[in-house]
């Protein structure tokens, strides 16, 4: 009679056999960023076409020549909307709300918020990061030096009880990451009462600040899940200060060619100003210009997503149903179903590495295992990002057989060696 | 018979008189900046034209995707034609070459340069900056800390002798600024002799950079001024890296919704790339493939500027004109006469902030006195810089002919102060 490692042996080699002969169709999927398809780019082609016959004196000067560093009255208007503060709360920059984020963690450090002490000169500088999250809000904090503090993520947000602890108690925790809306890469939504206490918290520092990066507000692939509004609950709560916001135009029209804005209290805004014009006389207002007369407002920018939606869901629910007929009885292989954005969570405790590591033999490309998480370090090895946008609903059909053909391997390897090491 | 004070009075009144009379024309006159005039702006028309029909996927990828840091490949290879470098020595960026300058400065406080030491750990760090100069270069070392050594600008550049002999012996400077080509605001051209001496400096520090702000690199009103190649001379002199260069579309196309670039060694590229790759993902890449395509290569921008160059030349011209009418025989006011660029230079010992103050009476608003000097201090209150390019020809006319008579006022009251003061 055969032992249970027998058993798992023959499983491993018939799934072996079976991945081989899916991977000989070798057909390269990258699946590791969040970009838009060449589908979706045309989208945003009318943009373009009408570029020439623009009003550049519409606002009074000249939108080609020198000048607004905050940006265009009415991109600073459009992207009120988006964020639901007052245009005069809003500066719309160049293409990339990160590098925003950058500028005004690069601003803290050497020159301190709001009048408050550089951050260069404090003993030790620490931020909240929920995790699994954005892996380039973790890379600015190494870069500068700034201690990370993971925080997990539930189906609602991150744990409140601990941010509320952590941020009352110690004066060196000057800001936490959120993508609150189609979390990066979870894909949930912020709940009200999330919000509100995020927008309510007592922080011990002063200059603490929440980056609130609503990078997937307008994205949703069903109907649109509300997020409330933080800058109105952090007024309410005496934190008017408290929250720098960011959104970008990068999975809207062009992606890193877009507009990215970010929201603040005029106090901050004032302050922003003055330190973003040593660096700048103004952004790409052009390029303003030509989004505003594209996007319109927010209403139209709804029915654009629309589009977006109708190429992206395809690939969501693929997936949905692929990996729900392979492992709906498998407690030990969870994935998120978002309703916007552009990932999917998958969780696959003890093998996120291997499996990625072997769906890459079939030229399936996943963002490395732990990417998701402070200094790269998922203890439990556990969380996988897929970014389902880019490859076509064919590629996309390959990419999910070799992942769960490669999720298969990975735990019957793992079993196997659990009993082994017995 | 007369005293001399009474007949500078009489002249003063004179004088006075008639400003008054050609103040009541009460045009509004703005020279304070180096903007493009409305008219400059429609020669890059023809660029927004044809944005929609451009081939996104010529190099390979997709320009209106994420990706390429350093900028498109057909970009980096226009830009080294115009700083006369390989196409890998170049990063294209966004509109804004300030913004460039900033984030190396930046970046060297924060994280050193080439594996340096932090400049914000050392106990000082100092720029050279040769005045006048261009204001904002100054302010981005006032907002850092750094302290700067005013050096003077002569016809053929900055004085060397001085600088060689402050870099060889001071370790804490760690940078110098220059506009090497029609210089801002004195307009003149860095001999191959300055040049060659730049390029060849032996600093105490390793990490000492030129800033070479190559603004008005393909900017002439004339026969080009040929500038020497930098790069090659440090490359020769064994500083490979010590020259970073900048450069911009800013003034060939649109005002800061051009296109900006930098130059440097691989060996700073990659340096540059690393830290850049923090902040953001790529550049408005469907912005300069726009300006590819209209641009072309280095001779068909020589004709753009051709187009630029005939209508600016005659507001040049108009100031010399009238100037040399007014003042040829007067010792104590000249000016420079540039063969490009965007400004030039008057000088006015001890009746600058007058002359600016008694203008902006009439309407005609100068740079504020001094602001060419670091610290905004110009020992001798002698420099204006004239920014001809925003008027009319007409305006032009009117705003002259305020300048000259206010420093007719400003002399006469200066002198009748020295006779009186005696």
């Amino acid at each position: 009679m055969q032992t249970d490692v027998e058993r798992l042996y023959d499983k491993l080699k018939e799934e072996k056999k079976a991945f081989r002969k899916l991977a000989k169709r070798d057909i390269a999927v990258d699946m590791t960023r969040g970009r838009p398809s060449a589908e979706q780019l045309k989208i945003a082609l009318p943009m373009l076409e009408n570029a020439a016959s623009l009003n550049f004196a519409a606002e009074g000067g000249d939108a080609r020549n020198y000048g607004d560093l905050a940006g265009l009255k009415s991109a600073r208007e459009l992207f009120a909307e988006i964020f639901e503060v007052k245009p005069e709360e809003v500066i719309v920059g160049d293409g990339s709300s990160l590098e925003m984020m950058y500028f005004l963690i690069d601003c803290a450090m050497q020159f301190g918020v709001l009048g408050g002490k550089p951050w260069n000169s404090l003993q030790s500088v620490k931020f909240i990061c929920p995790a699994p999250g954005y892996d380039r809000h973790f890379t600015i904090c190494e870069a500068f030096g700034i201690s990370m503090i993971t925080v997990p993520m539930r189906e609602d947000g991150p744990d409140m009880d601990l941010i509320e602890q952590l941020v009352s108690n110690d004066a060196s925790i000057k800001g936490i990451w959120c993508v609150p809306k189609y979390s990066n890469p979870t894909g949930i939504t912020y709940s009200d009462g999330t919000v509100v206490r995020m927008g309510s918290l007592r922080p011990a520092a002063k200059d603490f600040r929440v980056f609130w990066d609503n990078s997937y507000a307008v994205h949703s692939l069903y109907e649109d899940e509300k997020l409330k509004n933080i800058f109105e609950v952090a007024q309410k709560a005496g934190n008017a200060n408290m929250v720098y916001g960011f959104t970008s135009t990068s999975k809207i029209t062009f992606a890193g060619s877009g507009v990215a804005a970010l929201a603040a209290s005029e106090a901050n805004i004032k302050d922003i100003l003055k330190k973003l014009g040593v660096r700048k006389i103004n952004p790409n207002k052009v390029n303003q210009l030509m989004h505003v007369a594209f996007l319109k407002d927010i209403q139209n920018i709804r029915e654009i997503m629309k589009q977006h939606a109708a190429i992206l869901r395809p690939k969501f629910e693929l997936f949905e149903t692929k990996m729900s007929a392979a492992f709906d009885d498998d407690e030990r292989v969870k994935w998120s179903k978002p309703k916007g954005g552009y990932f999917i969570s998958l969780d696959v405790p003890g093998i996120a590495k291997r499996t990625v590591a072997l769906a890459a033999e079939a030229g399936v490309k996943f963002t490395a295992a732990g990417a998701t998480f402070p200094y790269k370090m998922d203890d439990r090895d556990g969380n996988i990002r897929i970014a389902p946008s880019v490859p076509t609903l064919e590629e996309m059909d390959y990419a999910v057989d070799v992942l769960i053909s490669a999720i298969k391997i990975a735990t019957l390897e793992k079993d196997i060696a659990a009993i082994e090491q017995q």
